[in-house]
């Protein structure tokens, strides 16, 4: 008996990479695919590389026969459309905007969707709020830290994200002409993501309480986030590996390389890799995702897989585009 | 005494060339830089490249008091404007658009201001139509046949354009997630700058009557376009390049290369190189330029000098970006 | 019980492509992964994407126990390997080098493995020469019409391809401070690809005699061909679009768009796409694939696919890149 | 009279910038081209966007007519170089690799050739030790600050550098099918150029004594620099703007952007820009230019006009690439 999945918000970015995923994971059937602006057309004249894949049409009905919800809607517009359409009691909801990630205003019922942070909590919940990718590259780099009382100083960050982390709107900072060969920073020291890093450090870490000082750049790529961040610290390089390989022992998806690593290991996987090394007394740590799978919809899927007691990495064993 | 330039539509790709052209061209004074949607801001706040080297502001005002007007808008809107707003009788005109560029519909007021081509008519004419970007990167390509009557096959041309050669619309060919990396094919066998190279070739050869197959191609690049194109021939290679070197001999700009080319030798500067290759019965001639350079802004400023009996390269020895 | 899979040159492009193929296909046990310059190594250590997906070395030593042999070295090199290490009776060899493409070299146990030509063949073949790049992405688009006897004039094909399609060798155009934002012509009219597909156009229609003209270009992306063809015909829009469509109605990797297409559609899958337009009497065909995949490894598993009477996409339905 | 030039080391990419620059320069004469590789060669056969600019040739011959040498050979080339070819008294040498930048191993009569830092030394100076590309932009976004001693804390600086920066060798990190797309992190703490940069620190307050901690990212274009680094200030936003527009207010070359800025402000020019933020109670600086101009060839050619009493920008009224 296969899960019967919806998805609200399918025309866009992280819409679409949910069809990818879905489509070809063993245990799923897409039950509709929801886009107010497509209702009757195909998906594939849309999304056009599932061309051949699949003959599914975009639908503007919603139907309750399904075991789990995917919201792939902006910020706000989640919100708002569960309160517009009330879902039956036992659909399991799994939405990848930042409306209800923040414990105080999302309520008991929702539980953060990192399984690196919540993995037993996720097991057992109704509902998820899925990860920001800045948030989930960063929290991959600051978790195993933080578990142990080891954050005690400030943290500095600097995270580059490709363009599809703005989504598909049209806009002058993702317009080929200007951002090809480009660089620049935005919204320094003020990134809304990192509300929920701090909520999680503090999960882990009662006594968190230093500043995350974090730069976040649009960089000339289309997929991915690179995050370097360092911090004080007492350890050795062995102890700190040793800390991040044990954290990430039991995980599927991050993984800790002893190598120096680059953007495009896990470019189109669900995977995240990060790397330790010692400076002086400067603990570096380099954290990368693609910030559509492992930084938004792989990470639905494997919240689903989850929920519904499947192996973690169902439907999530990508190829890697490698180049 | 300097020559006085008003540009009309400056806060655009063309227009923003002109400024970064005109305000290093020795012999001109910027006297006005129109805009209808940036009258009163800083060049330098839309054409942010130009902080430090320049004070003006964009204005609503015209002026008569000019020698010489840029009209750098749209194809439609260089004849409204000219039908609205008369100009000054003895005020030379270049306009970028392709709205006086077909002898008929333009009278003879209008040269089509292809110096490789037209250079003792540009001299002394009034207004000047300048040339389209693939337009001028193909001609650079076939003039030389066509002035010997050796276009006598159909000719196949394939030519890939760089996304500044969309203008800085928004669109969904030119955002960054969809361009980069990717290639895809437009207007196909229709492309409308096929009747300003028909034009051109029939002036230099009045028996020329085949076919010209085109194959626009949008490239992952901002600027530059690369033409190869093709036809049956009777010329040895020796022979060819001699008819390519003798055509080119007078013309500062246009530059023919014994060796293999590629498109960046050529990006951002104003000059065309031209390679060829005989293959058996084939000749292949392959073509480079910048789109906004020779394509269109540092075309107009080569017509600009020959217009005022200046050097055709005063203001236009550019420092090649080359990687 | 299991496909026993070896793989030689291993440390490639088309060698990592095969791992990470193979890695996650559910009929193939990977046997040995051979490399002369890496024995001993982690695969990993150089193919990094595939970090926390195996423990697998590369050895130098060489197994007879197995199924299928994947030759991934160079043109050249596979023809030499095979005399110098005589492969057991029984052992299935797909061969990615050009080595075993022409029939008059090859000899009669090896077929030419275009699965939208060659199906049946391919199924009871010992041997199996994987096509080239190019040569796949072009007869993707010619394979129809040359079916029907349809190909009497003179094809004309530019084809663009990625940096991948050059491999992993340093050189001075796969530098990136010069592909970057670049574009340029090679072996014009001169590709080695011409022979394997005029031999496959012979096949389909003994009269086939016209010439193919072919202008290949390196592109600034890393994978990917997209070709541009097109040639005097008949047909009707309609007509054509049947033609096609009937001819690949049983091919579930490659399909038809009635839409445009552009090359992302097929990055980092197996499939390919054509598209066919009519312009006055010539017939355009775009036909995308990526030459990684369709063009080298995802065909090479395709074909082995058939020849142990597998599902023709078991392992291959990948995940697009998209983006 | 021009200032005779000769140039060691000119097959290279800032020999290259070096040609770029001075052919078009007006108050240079290029002397000598000197390339032990390419001897008898055209210039534009290795240079080819330098085809139809010059015809000058390589030559493995050094003359000593000549008022200026300019030293673009590798780190510790350019020492051994001097040391086996003693310059003529009165002949002035600007050297572009690191062996002279650092005041101890220098000698007095070496200058360290940052015009913001150092102008009136410059004027009057033998020899000058041409600065390096990321200490350049590093201290462009410092030295307003340390000249009234308000660095008292760690700064924090991540920047990341285009390929070009790496130079034409070939290498793993450069190759297109790696690079494209792609961003990592090298020599984190412990970049080279810090030696520098805490010179000219230390120049300016003696009393400099905190941490640099730099992270230098690889970026996937080719041109530019861009820094962003931050320090705990008591200064207001205003106080700091006016901090760096006076320092800057005499320095042609470098200028202060009330907006955020982006990398491609300054591809293909010499120019330098800094933007400041205040975010709490830390002072960010983003810092941008191009590696090769300001950040190599450029500032040597504003060291000579410095050195020479001409106006400092000539030669260098460079049109952006701005795409």
């Amino acid at each position: 008996m296969k899960i019967k999945a919806g998805i609200i918000g399918s025309a866009g970015y992280t819409g679409g990479e949910m069809l990818r995923l879905l489509i070809n994971h063993p245990d799923v059937e897409i039950a509709f695919v929801h886009s107010n602006s497509n209702g009757g057309n195909l998906i594939s004249d849309v999304h056009t590389d599932l061309l051949g894949d699949t003959d599914l049409r975009f639908t503007e009905e919603l139907s309750q026969d399904i075991d789990v919800l995917f919201l792939c809607v902006g910020h706000g517009t989640a919100k708002k459309f569960l309160e517009e359409n009330p879902v039956k009691e036992g659909i399991k909801i799994i939405d990848l905007s930042q409306d209800f990630r923040l414990a105080g205003a999302a309520g008991t019922d929702w539980v953060y969707g990192l399984p690196e942070l919540n993995r037993e909590r996720i097991r057992t919940a109704k509902f998820i709020a899925n990860p920001g990718c800045f948030a989930t590259c960063i929290q991959l780099g600051l978790l195993p830290l933080a578990a142990k009382g080891l954050i005690k100083n400030a943290v500095h960050i600097n995270a580059t994200t490709g363009s599809t982390g703005a989504g598909q709107g049209l806009s002058p900072t993702s317009h080929f002409s200007w951002r090809n060969n480009n660089l620049s920073v935005y919204k320094a020291f003020d990134h809304q993501h990192l509300n929920e890093i701090g909520q999680s450090l503090v999960q882990l870490d009662a006594q968190f309480d230093v500043p995350l000082h974090f730069i976040p750049q649009r960089g000339d790529f289309t997929r991915g986030i690179l995050a370097a961040m360092y911090v004080e610290s007492d350890l050795t390089a062995e102890e700190a590996l040793k800390v991040y390989e044990d954290y990430y022992a039991g995980h599927p998806f991050t993984h800790v390389s002893k190598n120096n690593i680059d953007l495009k290991q896990v470019v189109n996987t669900s995977k995240g890799i990060v790397h330790v090394e010692k400076h002086g007394d400067q603990l570096l740590v380099i954290s990368i995702i693609d910030n559509l799978l492992k930084g938004a919809s792989g990470q639905a899927v494997q919240n689903m897989n989850l929920m519904f007691g499947l192996d973690e990495r169902q439907g999530l064993r990508l190829k890697a585009s490698a180049f």
